[in-house]
């Protein structure tokens, strides 16, 4: 809250540059060509500094994993209103992650493709991320049954199959979308609603999900 | 097809028996941590035979990963019987992929963690795998998509992003089956099939996707 004086940057906001840079490295090169050099560069600071700050390579990569996992439970959790619809509520959701994986890319990257690709340790920072998006998923499943109450209502192992199934197609389409010349982060969704909402059977018959009629048009800058 | 003398084990037979033991020592105690002693004694032969037929840990884990990539896709392809209406085309893929998975577990585990998760030669030694068995499942539903000939058709990148969606959610549940205690083959089938056949919309409404009845029930042994 208080003024802080300008002449030096803050150890807080010189982190962020570099991970901001680490980020788009790791996720441009992959983590084994990135080098600490070319991240010092590209944050306009000293490699020292860097080493100072972030202690390692490695460190520093998980420091990456953490800030963007962290970053894009924020945005799919932000994007969903709680009191709308089980429908509305899993588009809202489904909107909101491909935007994020759309708009950041590199970050993208590092999460689903450099950290798992590099070692358990690694591996096991994400695991917890997706822990955590599953879980979200879940509950989101379960209180559309409930909301639906239906008798039998879905077993609760069968949720949790349908929460991994979605979340499994979810990453595998977000991989697709930003390899993939000119799918915008809402067509992506869009697809995956209908695949997730109405299901093949009812693609097939001409029987698609339809958005809600008031949508606003957010597509990322790319 | 010639009689072949038993004094000497033929080295084909050896090496297959070498890799039956890497890929159940890869899978169960990580790439890392696998010792090419381990392998060698679980094979039954000298550790500088293993290293004699198969060169390094390194070439050993990729002649694993092409052994079970070819063996996994020729499960699914072998389950799906082409003259059937799409909808029993996928259940039939789905249930030889889950059957495949779970009858062997060591494989998946290499093939979907370990693989991936031991630097980017390996990664892309089951990335072409992966690009098959979606050009398979793109087939299909393109296949379905005439068969219903709608108009308009399905567009040719919806079917990509659809195929794309549907073999990322089956390697999540695959994962998932194989964790959590007494989920059958089957029942991941079915999971899978309600979701990507009638969609998370239709099961909440209470219509789910039935299998056919005359399903004869082939389970795992495990």
């Amino acid at each position: 809250m208080g003024a802080v004086k300008t002449k030096r940057m803050p150890r807080a906001v010189r982190e962020q540059q570099m991970l901001d840079a680490a980020v788009r490295t790791f996720g441009q090169r992959g983590y084994t060509a990135a080098s600490m050099d070319e991240i010092a560069e590209l944050a306009g600071v000293s490699k020292p500094l860097v080493y100072l700050y972030l202690n390692s390579k490695e460190d520093l990569f998980t420091a990456c994993i953490r800030r963007e996992a962290t970053a894009l439970v924020a945005a799919v959790r932000a994007g969903v209103g709680t009191d709308l619809p089980a429908d509305r509520q899993l588009w809202d959701g489904l909107r909101a992650f491909f935007a994020h994986t759309a708009q950041h890319p590199d970050a993208w990257s590092v999460l689903h493709l450099q950290a798992r690709t590099h070692g358990e340790v690694f591996a096991a920072e994400v695991t917890a991320m997706r822990d955590e998006i599953v879980t979200f998923v879940t509950q989101l499943i379960a209180a559309a049954a409930r909301e639906a109450h239906r008798n039998p209502a879905l077993p609760e192992r069968e949720v949790a199959g349908l929460a991994e199934a979605l979340v499994g197609a979810a990453e595998s389409l977000a991989d697709w979308a930003n390899a993939t010349e000119g799918v915008t982060a809402r067509q992506a969704a869009t697809t995956l609603m209908n695949f997730a909402w109405s299901g093949l059977g009812d693609l097939m018959a001409g029987r698609p999900w339809s958005p809600p009629e008031e949508e606003p048009l957010t597509r990322p800058a790319d």
